[in-house]
């Protein structure tokens, strides 16, 4: 399994800048945002990865469907389906999609979940027609109101299935499941439905007041890797995983800094545990 | 179902002036902490209850074995037993255990469960004898390292499976657990394990440096009270239901503020909106 850098680990960089210093770290994959793509234009992205020689493992991100209806909704479905032709431009295998959080009139987390299943519903065959998969990503609890009313792996199963698993998937994230006491056996019946698997370590107290940006280096924190990654290798997934981590700290650190950091803590917590397990005896 | 102060509601004051200030707002149920119970001592604790006629729903807390072995695991067994002799001595149904965090040297939660469930077999005879019953209680994500290795329904209900009803069942917190995608259902499932129902709000930001610390009163957070209570009532509990709040800014204010409006908000948003659904025909 092969690290990708996705892009928000080292978000004040410009795309030019992160994409070069990946390279020259040896790094084969990246995890795209939307909004820095739309900065430089698709042509420039597209000579970008041609010439680091950089694929695209994951466009970041869409959805934030469960608290909206209307034209809100409408908004945010069309906001999808453009995020899916981004994601075919730039090759990408798959969009992360974001459920959304819980709208003030209604906090049930069940009929949200509707709302969100609805929606890729609606989305699947544009998802397929690009030939890129949507990936539901449950958030850590702490954002149930917030960000996402899917928070568990077994939900996000729930909420794709019977969809077609080439168009629809999930994605799972260390930070928001490595707590989950059904990981192991939820990663095992997620199975093909794995589209991603992203790694960042976490560790209280969180900052305030962005809660979203407590999130560090692979090693750093409370999470055990190995024996997470082993599970998601075990499933079938082997693709590059994602080291996706927002924190300010580590914001304000020299760009190669961040990059040399972020493929040591790869390297020590999930690649070379990974590596050892394939090589004993089964 | 009645409102039971929990005494960290009110932390910063003396139990006395606690007790008397609950009695005359009205409030007849009171859940104790073991510290300041030892602080005043025994006799003056029962002289206390019956002077303000307050029933004790439950005393916090005991338990953390989790990530415990050898002497300081015995250490924290014995700690137990020692917590239901008191919650005996004070007339409380049950005794509040908090399953405890990770190990440094082994973050694997199946483990930590069979550690926190072997502990609550050897404590069960115990528990009987005193008639007083272990609550385990599931605590947020945020805590699984650090605090609690249980962190779901399911999970809670998953430990103490077999064990006698009687004498081990569960504590359901409102600020633990409201996120959860499979609440309804566990809580249905839970039953006659239900041993409790606390209550307290959600919100974003957590204040650091300690995330524990951003309890609210209910009404002033995320949580959406009146489902969460209907169904713990549906499931057959009817025992007081416990606010119990950690908060340095609930904390500063005057002992008869944070009780007027601990009663108003379990009045609006837990009280009032289930008698409202019990006056309506079925």
């Amino acid at each position: 399994m092969e690290l990708s850098l996705n892009q928000a680990t080292t978000r004040p960089y410009p795309l030019v800048a992160i994409a070069e210093a990946a390279m020259r770290a040896g790094i084969r994959h990246i995890g795209l945002w939307i909004e820095p793509v739309e900065e430089i234009g698709m042509a420039r992205t597209k000579r970008l990865l041609a010439d680091t020689g950089l694929s695209v493992s994951s466009v970041c991100r869409a959805g934030f469907v469960a608290d909206k209806e209307g034209a809100e909704l409408r908004a945010a479905i069309d906001g999808v389906k453009r995020a899916l032709d981004l994601s075919y431009d730039v090759g990408s295998p798959m969009l992360t999609f974001i459920a959304g959080g819980l709208p003030a009139g209604d906090r049930g987390i069940r009929s949200a979940e509707l709302r969100v299943r609805a929606a890729l519903e609606e989305l699947e065959p544009h998802a397929r027609a690009a030939g890129v998969r949507l990936a539901l990503e449950p958030l850590h609890p702490l954002f149930v109101g917030s960000r996402s009313v899917v928070t568990t792996i077994a939900q996000a199963l729930r909420v794709v299935a019977g969809l077609p698993v080439e168009s629809v998937g999930i994605l799972i994230d260390s930070y928001a499941t490595f707590w989950d006491p059904n990981f192991h056996d939820d990663v095992a019946a997620a199975g093909a439905r794995i589209a991603g698997y992203q790694v960042s370590d976490f560790a209280l107290p969180l900052p305030t007041p962005e809660n979203m940006f407590g999130r560090l280096f692979p090693g750093d924190g409370e999470t055990d890797f190995a024996p997470l990654t082993a599970s998601i290798r075990r499933a079938g997934f082997t693709g590059p995983v994602e080291v996706e981590i927002f924190n300010e700290d580590i914001w304000k650190l020299p760009l190669e800094t961040i990059i040399s950091r972020t493929v040591d803590g790869f390297k020590r917590h999930v690649g070379e545990p990974l590596n050892e397990l394939e090589r004993q005896p089964v």
